[in-house]
Formats: structure tokens, C-alpha cells, sequence
């Protein structure tokens, strides 16, 4: 028989869940495990909304578990230790991203590449080492293995430190993998949401010079004056995608609705490289033809690893790169989903859990 | 108005071409330049037939100029060298592959990958710098810059190189670049044809252990027994594409039919790579998540440079490295074609020009 999740642990918690595919958040009492010798407990205070929490909120992936809490963005406030702990005390500032454990042993997790072990276990929506369900950061505390957490620099703000810990990563790791961090180099960033602003900022910041290829022409001028951008090409725009044919290192793709790839490919030099960190849920037409004439690669990739996250944390606190973030309480949360889903966001909300989350 | 081919240069050709788009190879009277200051002139002794010889004599890929003299697997002896020329002496064995001519000044150029050269120009069907079209090696003389020609180790059987200038180096290449040249590597390489059997013999040289993913199961035992591969998966057989899931570091995919992708990256590892050298007319299905969960590529490319091709062709004398080879002689040419056609060759067709073209 299944124990209701507000028995299921020691410790009480509270947060916000969709009960059903509806996917509307309201108030959900439930508990956490007691702080295990290497466990981190702290206070949330700032979550971040990511696109991937509409599509788990809703059973778009047809692997959400109901009740699902949400938030794989999270920063707090450390309340208690483990014995063990090593790397944290109370009142540390910290952060969790989108995983809580992995399996320690396999390459991945040898080289440091939790995100890619199979036996991954995400901030949400997974199933936990002691077979309950996890619940993300739309929640007042979180608990997790010391191993899972990133340290925030006294120089980041919290609020704008939360998109980092999957957006900013998500840009950041390609962005090195691919050495695409080197100077000089030209990249394009595709989709200008929450990925695609720190992409940009990223980039940016390695040195680049960025263009932003996007469908919306009313973004130019922010992505210029605002987000530092060096050029603007409109992707529908016959004229201005011939003339930067060519003439890109790599590409950041943040779109995850099915989009052609042939006008992409093209953009790049030779032996350039398209990254894509959407995820569309169809497969997209790849014409074989043009990558093999310029050696061009397409390829994928998730998220980070914790050591590269906490690299990419430092990073941002030393070169200021920062989300645009918009702080929302809350009871806002639900309103912030349906603006989300209509991309009317600049560029990240952030919800400010630690003020605004009351249980009564 | 145009000269004939017979006249628009000083020097007597002879060779077999398509008059038009039956593809059916015919006697041919051309004419080719004079020995230029840094040209090698010689004697054409063997030429492969490559499968591209049938997409060009057929026009299927719609850029045919006719007549065409195909062949871009040459081997001869040097008769003449001009006056600059410093690497060849008469009486040296030396190879043209697919390119005879590129810009020298653009940034490829510059790092010797003329075969990215925007304006490289091909060894037969291509524009050459005069305006006359080029002619491949079905014919009985090639007079060709310096520095598009390749010095033939003496240890290196003639009619056995000239595969290596197109089907070798074409799978050499990626294998480099790609960094799947290390020992101990586990490989992929789907289609055993030209290009796949030179794959599993150039990976095999490296080091690696290789698995031949085929549509034919009575390919197997030949795969093992005379290539060397390590093991053979049918990829019709689900249970045995099951077994392989994960284990490859990367895959040389030689096949140019549609087909599909997914079933290949699930055979990668984790930051596993799938190089594409054959070329679908049609774009091939992509599933993006596929590649998101294992930082998985998808890479193109395109035969190699020319100092590339040297060091494969320096390799493979040195490691034993030779394709399986039938030589025929011209005049069963096209024969040999309709064979290739219906994928009846083990694994090159080798034309014996030397001995067997005859102009009379």
C-alpha cells in the first residue's frame, strides 16, 4: 500500500503541485526524508520556471507521476548538514539544478558527467533511491546529497543565480564542449527565450561576436541594445540569410518546435558545428548532402555536469553574466505558466519562494 | 563557339565516355594541355571504378556535362614533368584522386583541406581554369599539377592504390578527424561496400574492434573472416541491434540510401559520433533527444586533403592496407558498371588501362 506523500518522510515540507494533466499548481503538503550524513537541507528561496515544467506539469512527455512539484532552478540557504558534509555549513548559499543523484560508478559519473548517467535521478518527477517520487523546488525546503550541489558566489544575486542552474548550463556546456568558448569566434544563437538570452550572454562573454537568428523581428533591438548581441537575422528573411551564409563557427539551437535545418547548416563555415539543446518531440529533416561538403556536425546535448555547473556558476559571478529575469510571488505562478507558454516572458520568471510561498 | 575536345588542346587523348545520359562508355578522342611548368604528366595504368562514376555518367545528380570521362581513382607512371615541378621525376608511380585544382588562397586551402576549397575543381566534370572540362582517368594520359598529385609507395601494389584515392581516403579521413583513429576503440561501419570494407580494414589498422552493421546476414562470415571485423549485426534483426545498444564509440556510415538514423545513434555510446559518408538525395530523419541524452553527433565529410591523402596512402602501404579488388579490363567496363549497379562486386572494380585501353 502506498503512503500518502505527506507520511512518506520524517520532515514536513510544502509546495506547490499539479494534481492532474491540467497542470494548475495549488498548495501540497507533503514531507522530506531526515538529513542524511551527506545530506544539504535548506530553506528555499528563489526557484526558477522552465519551459520543461510545462511540459512535465501537463503529461507532455507521458512520464509525469501526479502529484508533480515542480522547479529543477533552485536557490536557498543552508539550515542543516550532514555529518558528513564537506563542503557546506549553515547559511551557505546554495543551489540545486536538475538532478539530486546519479550512480557514482559509471564513466559518466567517473568523468564527472552525472547528467549523461543512466541512472540519473531528477529534481522532479523521478523515482528516488528509497522508491518515493521527487519533488522539485516549487517547495519551501529541499534536501539533497552534498554531491549535487553547486555553491553560489557571495557576488551573484540569487534571484538571477536560479535560471543558471539549468538554462545557464544548458548553453554554457555546449558552448565549451564544442569549443565554441574560444575568442574571435562567430556564433549564432537560435530562439531567444530563456536559453537563447544566456547563450547569447554566454557567448558574449567567451568573446564572441553573436548573431541571433531568430523569427521575430521586434526582437532586434533588444537583442542588441539589451543582451549584447553583435548582429540580428530574421530567419524568414530570404535576403538576410544569404547574405551571413557562411559565415558562422557554430550555432546554439534553443528551438524545440520541429524548424528546418538546411537554412542553419548553411549559415556555418566549414567544419562549423550546430548544436542543438532543444528538444522538438519530432524528428527534424536532415539533409545529408550539406554537412558532408562542409565536414559540418550536428550535434546534441543536456544540460552539465556538477563540477562543470559550479565552473559555469564561478564563471558567471567573475564575468557578471546574468539572467533577465522576471521576480513573480507565489500565487502568481499559474499566471506566469500560461504567460510562459505564450513566450511572453523576458526572459526567465523567477519565483521568490523564500518571501512569497506561505502554507496557510 | 567551342572547340571539339579533340582540338581545344595540343595534346592527343584517348579515353571511354558517356555521350549522354544512358551512361553506356564509348570510345572517346580528346585532347589534353601541354606539360605546364608544375604539371606531371603520366600514363594512366589502373583506375577504380567509384559508384559516383554511375551517378555522374547517368546525370543523376543533374550537373553532367557530356561527354564524360569519369575516374578519380588513377594510378600511373610519370612521363613528364615540367619545369617547377620538384616532388616527381619520370618513371615515378604517383595518383590523382577526386580534385586536381582549388584556389590555394582561401582559409581550407591554407590548412590543406582543398577538398573544402569553394572553388575546387573536380577530376572530371568539373570547369577548369581554361574553361575546358576535366576528364577522369578511364584515358590513357592525365597531366595534373604537382600538387594534386600523390606520390605511390613502391610497396604498394598499383592496381590495389587506386581505390585509396577515393574509397580510402574518403573513410581515412573522418576517422581522424573525428579522433576515432585511437586504439582500442569499438567502431561501427554500416554498408560493406567500397568505402565500407575500406573502413573496417583502415579502423581495424588503427586499432579498433569493429562491428559491420549490414542489411545481408551472408555477408557475415566474409566481413569476419577476409576484412577482419570483430562482429557482424544484421540491423533488420531487433534483438541483436538490442545487444549492440551503447557500445560504439562512433560509426563510418557509407550507405547513400535512405535509411534510418535512430536505430544508429542507440548503438553510440554516450558522446558517441555517427560520420555520414555517403550522401541520400533525400534528408533523412532526425530525432533530436536521441542525440540530447548522450551528447551524441551527427557529422558529414568529404573525401580528404592532399596531404591527408599522401599520409593514408603512406599508411596504408606501411600497415598492409589494400582493398579487395577485381581489375578488369576496359572494354568489360560497362559491364562492370551495371554489376556495380546491382552491388555485384567484391568490393572495387580496378580498370587495367595500361594493358587493356586501347585506342585502335
Amino acid at each position: 500500500m502506498a503512503i500518502s506523500p505527506e507520511l512518506e518522510h520524517p520532515r514536513k515540507a510544502f509546495g506547490l503541485a499539479a494534481k492532474d494533466s491540467s497542470g494548475v499548481l495549488s498548495p501540497f503538503i507533503f514531507s522530506r526524508r531526515e538529513t542524511g550524513e551527506k545530506d544539504v537541507r535548506f530553506k528555499v528561496l528563489f526557484c526558477g520556471i522552465c519551459h520543461s515544467d510545462l511540459h512535465m506539469l501537463k503529461n507532455e512527455w507521458g512520464n509525469s507521476v501526479y502529484p508533480v512539484v515542480p522547479g529543477h532552478e533552485i536557490v536557498g540557504e543552508v539550515t542543516e548538514v550532514g555529518d558528513k558534509v564537506q563542503k557546506f555549513k549553515v547559511g551557505d548559499k546554495v543551489g540545486v539544478g536538475c538532478m539530486v543523484q546519479s550512480c557514482h560508478s559509471c564513466q559518466n559519473c567517473n568523468e564527472s558527467l552525472e547528467n549523461y548517467c543512466p541512472k540519473v535521478i531528477l529534481t522532479y518527477g523521478s523515482k528516488n533511491l528509497d522508491g518515493t517520487i521527487t519533488y522539485g523546488g516549487y517547495s519551501d525546503t529541499m534536501v539533497t546529497d552534498e554531491s549535487f550541489v553547486i555553491s553560489i558566489p557571495n557576488s551573484l544575486p540569487l534571484d538571477a543565480a536560479a535560471p543558471l542552474l539549468c538554462a545557464g548550463i544548458t548553453v554554457y556546456s555546449p558552448l565549451k564542449y564544442f569549443g565554441l568558448d574560444k575568442p574571435n569566434l562567430q556564433l549564432g544563437v537560435v530562439g531567444l527565450g530563456g536559453l537563447g538570452h544566456m547563450a547569447v550572454k554566454f557567448a558574449k562573454a567567451f568573446g564572441a561576436k553573436v548573431t541571433v537568428i531568430s523569427t521575430s523581428p521586434n526582437k532586434k533591438k533588444e537583442a542588441i541594445e539589451l543582451l549584447g548581441a553583435d548582429s540580428f537575422v530574421v530567419s524568414s528573411e530570404q535576403d538576410q540569410m544569404q547574405a551571413a551564409t557562411g559565415t558562422l563557427d557554430g550555432i546554439i539551437d534553443t528551438v524545440s518546435a520541429v524548424h528546418p535545418l538546411l537554412p542553419l547548416i548553411g549559415l556555418l563555415k566549414s567544419h562549423g558545428k550546430l548544436v542543438m539543446v532543444g528538444a522538438p518531440e519530432k524528428p527534424l529533416e536532415l539533409p545529408v548532402f550539406p554537412l558532408l561538403m562542409g565536414r559540418k556536425i550536428i550535434g546534441g546535448s543536456l544540460i552539465g555536469g556538477i563540477k562543470e555547473t559550479q565552473e559555469m556558476i564561478d564563471f558567471a559571478a567573475k564575468h557578471d553574466v546574468k539572467p533577465e529575469i522576471e521576480v513573480v510571488s507565489a500565487d502568481y505562478v499559474n499566471t506566469a505558466l500560461e504567460r510562459l507558454l505564450k513566450a511572453d516572458v523576458k526572459y526567465r520568471f523567477v519565483i521568490d519562494i523564500g518571501n512569497t510561498l506561505k502554507s496557510s
